[in-house]
C-alpha cells in the first residue's frame, strides 16, 4: 500500500541504462538552472536603490553606474565559469575546484557555503514567491491569503521536492514554461519602456519625493560600497551552469557553455534594463509596492498585462529554489561518494534521482520557512554569504589550476581568475561587513561547524575502512562447535520448529530460556515442558523488576563465559502475523532483545518465523 | 543516555515483590479518588442556575429542591456502588459488573463509555483549571496569560503523566495535601455562610437582577428535568473508587467502602451547601466571575482567603485528572487481560504501573485540548454522557446480580439497584436529548466504534491462540539438509565470520549473493573472490533498477523452489558501529532485507554480527 502510493506520487522506477536518456537539452536547461538567477532581477535593482536612498535623493542616480559595475563582475564571473565549465566537464562545482587546487579544507569550506545557501535559497524564494501572490491577492481584495502564508509556502515545497522526485527531465519540462513566460514578459516590458524614454527625449521623471526621507547618511565611498553589495544578490545563482554540467546532453560543455552565455546576457539585459527603467521613471523603494511592480504598472497599466508579469516573477521566484532541487543533491552525493556525508545521499532513487538529498533539502528549507514565518526578508541577511565564498574559493581555485597546468594561454586565463577571485573577495568582505549584525553571524558560525561534521564523517568512515580491510586480517578458524539458546515466551507451535533449528545445529548443547514474569505462568510452563520440550532443557531466569531483557542478558555473559572455541547463537521463534498491522496487537519483545543483543559482542541472532494463516 | 533520562524522571525499577506496599491508605486514597467527583462542586450548582435563568429570576430559588434530587441520586448511586465494593472486591467497574452480569456487548460499551469518559475527565478538568488560573491572573492585572491557555494546559497533562508514570502512592502523597486544602477551605465557606444567613434570619438576598434577562422560557417540567440534567455533573468520579479497591490497603472492601461514604458525605455537603449559599446571597450565572467565587467574596472578602479558596479549586480542577490516571490504565488493563486491547496495555513498567495506559491517557487527552483550544466549556457537552452510560449497565448488572446469587436481604438490594438503575436510565436519555446537537452525538458515534474495535482485537487474539495451540499440531520433523544464503555487500572482515558460520552449517549448500549495483565494483569483488571467497561459489545477481531488495527476494523464491525438505537460513553479515549514532553513517540495508524477509514465508534470518573498535 506504502508502496503503491510511493509509485503514484514519483512514478515507475526506471532503469540504470536509461541515465543518458535524462540528460537535459540547452532550452530545458536554461529553465532549470537559470530561474535563481534571473528571479534576482525582481528585487536586486530595489536592493541597490533601498541603500542609495539613505543618503537622499540626489544620490538614487548612482544606481545606474553601480548596475554597470555589477554586469561587468556578473561578465567576469561568467567568463571565469566558462573557463571551468570546459577545464571540469564532469561538473565543476567550487567545491571540486577549490578542493583539487587549494586543498581538503577550502574545498569542504565550499561545500559548506553552498548547502547552506540552496537551502536559503529553497526557503527565500519560495517566501518571496509566496508574498508576491499574497500582495496580489490582497491588491484584489481579499487580504485575508497572507494569514496563510507559512501553510502555502510549506505546500510549494512539499509540490517540489514530489516534483523533482520523479527525476530531472519531467522537472525541466514542467518548469519551462513559467520562466519563458518570465524572460518574455520582462524583456518585452524592458524593451517598450526604454523605447518610450527615448521616444520623450531621455528625460528622467522626479522621483516621487513624497515618499523618500530626508537624507539620513552622507553619501561616502561606504555607502556607495554597500549598495553595490545589496545589488550583488544579482549574481546567487551563475554558478548552477557550472556545477550542473553532466546533465547536458552531449556534447556536455559545449551546451553548458552556451547556455552560460545566454543566461548572463539575459540577465544582464534586464538587471540594467530594470536599474535604468528605475531611474528613468523615478521609481523607489515603497513598503507596499515592488520597485518592478511600478515600472510593469506605469508602463503597460495595470491591466492582463500587468497581471502575468506579476504572476509570472511570483512563479519564477518559487521555481528558483527549483536550481537547488538540482545542484544541492548532487553536491552531496559528491560530498558523499569523498566519505564527507552519510552514504545514504550519493545511492540514486528508483527514479534516478538521489533521493535523500532532495528530501533533505525540502525538510531544511520546511523549517527555515516555519522558522523565519516564510518572511524573506528577515532570511535575506543570511542569504548569498555562501555564494561569494564559494565565487571566491572556486576562483582562486582556477587561478591555481592555471598556474600549474601553463596550458596555452594560460596567461589570460590568471587574468581573468585573478581579477575575478579578488573582486568576489572585496565583495564578500562588504557584504559580511554591512551585513554581519542582521544575521550574516549566523553562516560564519554554521559553516566551520558544518566543516568539522564533514570532517568528523570522513574520519569515521576511513576507521571503519581499515578495520574491515582483510589484509593482515587475523586468519579466522572455521566453526568447531555451536551453543544455542532458544528464547520462549511460551509453549506454542511457533516454538517447535525453532527448537527443531537448535537442535540440528548444537544437538548436545541446546538450552530454551524462559523468563518468569508471573509465578502461575512459569508453572504451567514447567508442566508442559516435559510433553513438548523435545528433549532440550528448560532454564527459568528469575525477573525481581519484570524486564525480559535483562536476565536473558545476564544469562547469555554467563553462558558465553563458559567456552572459547563456541559460536554462541540465540535463536527467537517468532510468530508473523499474515498482516503486518496486527504485529502491533504483539509486544514487540523479539525486536527490544534484538536492538540488545545488536550491541553485544559476539552472539549470532537467529530468528525462526512462524507464519499465521489470518 | 535515554535509560538515565527516564530514571531521572520516572526514578528507579521497583519489585514485583513490593506490589502490597504500594497500597493506598484511606487518606490518600480519599485524596487520590475523589478529586474528581469534588471539584465538580465548582461547576455543578452554576450549571442548575445558567438553566433555571432561562425562566426568569422567578425560576431561581428552584435550585434548592433540584440539589436536594441530586443529592438524593448521589445517596441511591453511592449505596449501590457500596454494594459493588463488596460483591467486587477485585474491582468492580461498570465494565466487569455489566460483563459478568449482563453479557460481553453491555460490558464493552459500558468499558467504551467510561475510557471515553476518562479521557474528557482529563481534557476538562486541565482546561478548567487552567482557566481559573488565568482568570485570576487577569482579575490581577496580567491578562496576557491567557494566551498561553493551550501551552500551560499540555505543561500540566505532561507533569501528571510523568507523576504518574512514578507510580501510585507517590502521586497519592503529591495531590493529597491540594485536596485537602480544598476540602476545608470550602467546607470552612460553607459552614460560615450558612452561620451568617441563620444570623440574619434566613432573609434571601435579592438576586442581581441586572445581570438577569428577561425569562426566555416558561418554567416547564422539561426545563426543570433539564436543570436536574445539568446538574448531574456533580456526580461524574462517583464510580472512580469501586474501580479502584484493589489499590487499597487491605481489607481493601472494607476500607475503600469507608473511604466513599467519607466522599459522599463531603460531595453532597458541599454541594448542597453551594447551591443553599447560592439562593440565600443572590448569586447568578455570569460572564466573567463564577458562583463559586461570587458567594467565596461576599463570604470572606477578597483578601488573602479568597486568593487562598481560589488557587485551591484551581488545583482541584487540574488534579481531578488525576483521578484519571488511576483508573484509564487500569481499565486498560483489564481489557487488555481480557484480550480487547493490545497487550501491551496489561504490562507494569518498571515502576509497578501500567506504563503504557498512563502515556496513552497522556496523548488522547493532549489532543483534545490541542483540538478544543482548551476551552472546557466546548468539550462538556461531551462529557457525563459516559459516566451516565456505565452508572446506568452497572446498576442494571447489580440488579441481575442479586436476582441470581440470592443472598440473604436480596429484595432490598435489588431495590436500591434497581431505583439507581431506573434514574441514572433517566438522567441518561435526559443528558442525550438537551446536549444532543451540542456533541453529545459524537459520544454516541465513538462509543459503538469503540466496540466494534475491542471485537476485532479479541477475534485476532483468538484466531492466533487456536493456530499456536500444540494440540492437533502436526508433528515437526527434525531438520535433514540446511541451505544457506550469505549476502554480502563487499569484501571485508565482516563477511569472514558469516561465511565460516554458513559453512558449519550446510558445508556443502552455501552460496554467496552479491547484487550488482555498480559494474566496477560487481569486476572487483569477482576477482577477489577466488582469494576471500572460502571455498563458496558466489552468485552476482543483476539489479537493472538498482534495488537491492527485489533481486534477493527473487533468487530466494528460485532456491526455495529446488528442495522440500530442507530448512532455508538467509545470512547476513553485519558490522556493528561502537557507538549507536555511528549506525545513521551506514546504509541500513540490513534493516530493509529483514524487513522483506520477515513477511516471506519460511525463511531463516541469521545476523552474524562484527564488531567495530571504534
Amino acid at each position: 500500500m506504502i508502496a503503491e502510493f510511493k509509485r503514484l506520487l514519483v512514478g515507475n522506477p526506471i532503469e540504470t541504462a536509461a541515465q543518458h536518456e535524462q540528460r537535459l537539452s540547452k532550452r530545458i536547461a536554461l529553465a532549470v538552472f537559470s530561474s535563481d538567477a534571473l528571479s534576482s532581477v525582481a528585487y536586486a535593482s530595489e536592493a541597490i536603490l533601498f541603500v542609495l536612498v539613505l543618503a537622499g535623493v540626489q544620490a538614487l542616480p548612482l544606481v545606474i553606474p553601480i548596475s554597470v559595475a555589477i554586469v561587468v563582475l556578473l561578465l567576469i564571473v561568467g567568463f571565469s565559469y566558462r573557463q571551468t565549465i570546459h577545464a571540469y566537464p564532469n561538473g565543476g562545482g567550487a567545491y571540486i575546484v577549490a578542493h583539487e587546487n587549494l586543498g581538503e579544507v577550502p574545498g569542504l569550506v565550499a561545500a559548506a557555503a553552498l548547502l547552506i545557501d540552496y537551502v536559503l535559497t529553497v526557503a527565500v524564494s519560495i517566501s518571496a514567491g509566496v508574498f508576491a501572490i499574497t500582495s496580489l491577492a490582497a491588491t484584489w481584495g481579499y487580504s485575508g491569503l497572507g494569514d496563510y502564508r507559512v501553510e502555502i509556502a510549506l505546500g510549494c515545497i512539499a509540490l517540489i521536492t514530489v516534483i523533482n522526485l520523479r527525476g530531472v527531465k519531467e522537472s525541466g519540462m514542467i518548469f519551462s514554461v513559467p520562466t519563458y513566460v518570465f524572460i518574455i514578459s520582462m524583456v518585452c516590458m524592458v524593451v517598450y519602456g526604454i523605447f518610450q524614454v527615448a521616444m520623450g527625449g531621455w528625460v528622467a521623471a522626479e522621483p516621487k519625493v513624497a515618499e523618500v526621507a530626508a537624507a539620513a547618511e552622507p553619501l561616502s565611498i561606504f555607502l556607495i560600497l554597500r549598495a553595490f553589495a545589496a545589488g550583488c544578490t544579482a549574481l546567487t545563482g551563475v554558478e548552477a551552469i557550472s556545477n550542473g554540467v553532466p546533465a547536458f546532453k552531449q556534447p556536455e560543455s559545449k551546451n553548458a557553455s552556451t547556455t552560460l552565455i545566454w543566461m548572463i546576457a539575459t540577465l544582464g539585459f534586464m538587471f540594467l534594463g530594470i536599474s535604468t527603467l528605475a531611474h528613468y521613471y523615478g521609481a523607489v523603494p515603497r513598503e507596499d509596492v515592488s520597485v518592478v511592480s511600478q515600472l510593469a504598472s506605469e508602463i503597460v497599466g495595470t491591466g492582463p498585462i500587468f497581471f502575468i508579469i506579476q504572476v509570472a516573477t511570483a512563479l519564477i521566484l518559487v521555481l528558483a529554489a527549483n536550481t537547488s532541487y538540482a545542484d544541492f543533491p548532487r553536491l552531496a552525493s559528491l560530498l558523499s561518494r569523498d566519505r564527507f556525508l552519510p552514504r545514504q545521499f550519493s545511492s540514486r532513487g528508483d527514479r534516478l534521482v538521489f533521493s535523500n538529498g532532495v528530501v533533505a533539502l525540502g525538510v531544511f528549507a520546511a523549517l527555515l520557512v516555519v522558522a523565519f514565518d516564510a518572511r524573506e526578508q528577515s532570511m535575506l541577511p543570511l542569504y548569498a554569504i555562501g555564494v561569494f565564498i564559494s565565487f571566491t574559493l572556486s576562483q582562486f581555485g582556477m587561478v591555481r589550476h592555471w598556474l600549474r597546468e601553463r596550458e596555452p594561454d594560460w596567461q589570460r586565463s590568471v587574468l581573468i581568475n585573478g581579477v575575478g577571485a579578488a573582486l568576489t573577495a572585496l565583495v564578500l568582505v562588504v557584504i559580511v561587513v554591512t551585513k554581519f549584525t542582521q544575521g550574516a553571524w549566523a553562516v560564519l558560525v554554521l559553516t566551520p561547524i558544518l566543516v568539522l561534521g564533514f570532517r568528523a564523517v570522513h574520519k569515521h568512515y576511513q576507521q571503519v575502512a581499515r578495520q574491515l580491510s582483510l589484509e593482515k586480517a587475523p586468519r579466522v578458524e572455521p566453526v568447531r562447535r555451536h551453543t544455542a539458546l532458544v528464547l520462549i515466551s511460551g509453549i506454542h507451535r511457533g516454538v517447535v520448529p525453532a527448537l527443531e533449528f537448535a537442535k540440528s545445529i548444537a544437538p548436545d548443547n541446546t538450552t530454551a530460556l524462559y523468563v518468569d514474569l508471573d509465578a502461575e505462568q512459569t508453572r504451567k510452563i514447567e508442566e508442559k515442558w516435559a510433553r513438548w520440550g523435545a528433549g532440550i532443557p528448560l532454564q527459568v531466569l528469575d525477573s525481581p523488576y519484570r524486564s525480559l531483557v535483562r536476565p536473558i542478558m545476564r544469562y547469555i555473559d554467563e553462558i558465553d563465559a563458559q567456552y572459547d572455541d563456541d559460536v554462541l547463537s540465540v535463536i527467537l521463534p517468532e510468530f508473523i502475523t499474515s498482516k503486518w498491522w496486527q504485529h502491533l496487537l504483539h509486544n514487540q519483545t523479539a525486536l527490544a532483545i534484538k536492538a540488545a543483543l545488536l550491541f553485544r559482542k559476539g552472539v549470532v541472532v537467529i530468528s525462526v518465523p512462524y507464519h499465521l494463516e489470518n
